[in-house]
């Protein structure tokens, strides 16, 4: 075999043996589950704590649980899973590795911002398709009151947030991923650059990813020789409402066709009109939650048969930010297929 | 060719074809520069500011210089880095995604804590054996000043230091693979699982990871069929002095012998009885460094035909120990081989 042989363009990798989705799960809080979505998760908890003493234990807590419930959508057992790739936004991904210091399976931390799901999606797939993994796993989480006090302020100052400013999503997701299987497959990935348009507004997180999600996926038009009308759908991570328009205007500027198959995870899990959450969802677990309930249930009744995911992430931290950096974005592409 | 083909035991990988070390750099603070490898390094700096204005952005500049420094010695361009797999232990990973933002290379986030060099060899060795990719890059980071204040105490506070507590060094390493090329190959890899332990002081983390390294030594050894004699050389990364006797407690425990080929990055690093750094180096640039300086000249040079390197990572938060959790740990391993 040519080592290169999975190679196509700068960015993309097509997979000679699609690894297919065989198991995912989503577990969200109380305001996910009034949302628009709130029929299509897997668990809906009234409960911030999750039954825990602190928010990070209680995102411990979903991540344990998304792992579980996935497991058991799918009947395998945890030593079936051989790589399982995870990560959130806590300082140092403790939401990730307290949730499963349980599961004894061989585990590769990720760290992609909002962008984790599909960036651990690429190299599940990888994994699969290598040689190296029969069944693999991508998970991630994120926790609104976690999150807000460790990127903003303490909750019981309740600062005012701006019309830019998205919620964070509290909502945990895993996708296992197989060799064999009759589940949507995930055909073609294309890894993202980090880019860096010198947004210095850590409340406007949109503008700072819709760059990055725009130079990925002219990446990947380009290596695959597409065009966004191929797909039935072409949704990215969280850019909510202003990124998705900033993306739209990019778009345009970079002479690709937005048409109306361009929706954005950010933008679905909410009800802008009426849940109060500015320019919508963002969040590890927002992209994570939109893809194991609304994208693959329309991919499973063939509704959806071709859908470009583009997990986004904003690569920023608190300290970055008062030291007045700018906010670099990320994104990768995940195309997923159903026969 | 069989899905699984690359799979060897429960949690190792040997790889077809195996990927070569086509270059490495590192480069490391003052301290670092005064030790026992002082000769071995590509760049010392005796400005802990790297010319920059806070720690945090003399982290970046590491970062930034040693990817730059690794393609320079391998007569190579930043275009033909394909997979670049990257992290550190700053808040999100700024260290490298500051670092490497101007890179325009298609960039997977990893977080692995102190273990991320070798995590990153492993999904870069695994990008090019599975045909992703004809080149990849693995890279880390840490300062001291940057983790000491964000993990610990200000560093004008002059907090007292306890007996186990060990040294974060100043260094950053990047290391290139490329699918062809005379230096030493990654054969193997053997992807390490959370091991928590129960270890809740977090001054003592060689401690919280030698079981971890215990259990990913014990896997590799079952999964190969190999005893420890079979190596020239068996390098943790930042276990320090008490971490590497527990280990050896450990290895007895579980009938490995322990044999003098048993050595450790935190311990080579720094001379401890002149320099002051308790039970020895650590943090993501320790075992980076020397691998990159120590292991590869020893590699080259031949002394060495056969090391397992074996990252080790204490997956803790300063939020997680305030919250009364104990520290888990993660393993990996990496077989290199020179002809």
């Amino acid at each position: 075999m040519d080592l290169e042989s999975n190679c196509l363009g700068a960015q993309s990798v097509f997979f000679q043996n699609p690894p297919s989705i065989s198991g995912h799960a989503c577990v969200v809080g109380k305001k996910e589950g009034e949302g628009p979505l709130k029929n299509s998760f897997d668990y809906i908890s009234d409960d911030s704590f999750f039954g825990e003493k602190t928010w990070e234990k209680a995102e411990n807590a979903m991540v344990k649980m998304a792992f579980e419930l996935a497991l058991d959508k799918a009947s395998l057992s945890p030593s079936a899973v051989r790589a399982l790739f995870a990560g959130d936004l806590l300082n140092q991904c403790t939401g990730t590795s307290f949730g499963l210091r349980g599961a004894s399976v061989p585990f590769f931390g990720v760290f992609g911002a909002c962008s984790t799901m599909a960036e651990g999606l690429c190299l599940a797939a990888m994994s699969i398709d290598g040689g190296f993994s029969a069944c693999s796993a991508a998970l991630t989480s994120s926790h609104f009151c976690s999150a807000e006090r460790q990127f903003r302020l303490p909750l019981e100052y309740g600062g005012q947030r701006t019309p830019t400013a998205q919620w964070t999503a509290t909502a945990a997701g895993a996708v296992l991923l197989s060799k064999s299987g009759t589940g949507p497959r995930i055909t073609h990935i294309t890894t993202g650059k980090i880019v860096d348009a010198g947004i210095t507004d850590a409340n406007n997180m949109g503008a700072a990813m819709a760059p990055a999600a725009c130079d990925t996926l002219n990446a990947h038009f380009h290596d695959t020789g597409r065009s966004p009308s191929y797909y039935d759908a072409v949704i990215t991570g969280d850019l909510g409402h202003f990124g998705h328009d900033i993306l739209a205007h990019l778009a345009h500027a970079e002479h690709t066709s937005f048409p109306n198959i361009f929706t954005d995870c950010g933008i679905l899990l909410y009800d802008s009109k009426t849940q109060d959450v500015h320019a919508g969802g963002s969040g590890c677990g927002c992209s994570a939650a939109v893809l194991c309930s609304y994208v693959f249930q329309k991919m499973l009744d063939r509704t959806y048969r071709s859908v470009l995911f583009v997990g986004t992430g904003a690569l920023l931290s608190p300290t970055s930010s008062l030291q007045g950096e700018s906010v670099p974005g990320i994104a990768h592409g995940v195309l997923l297929t159903s026969d």
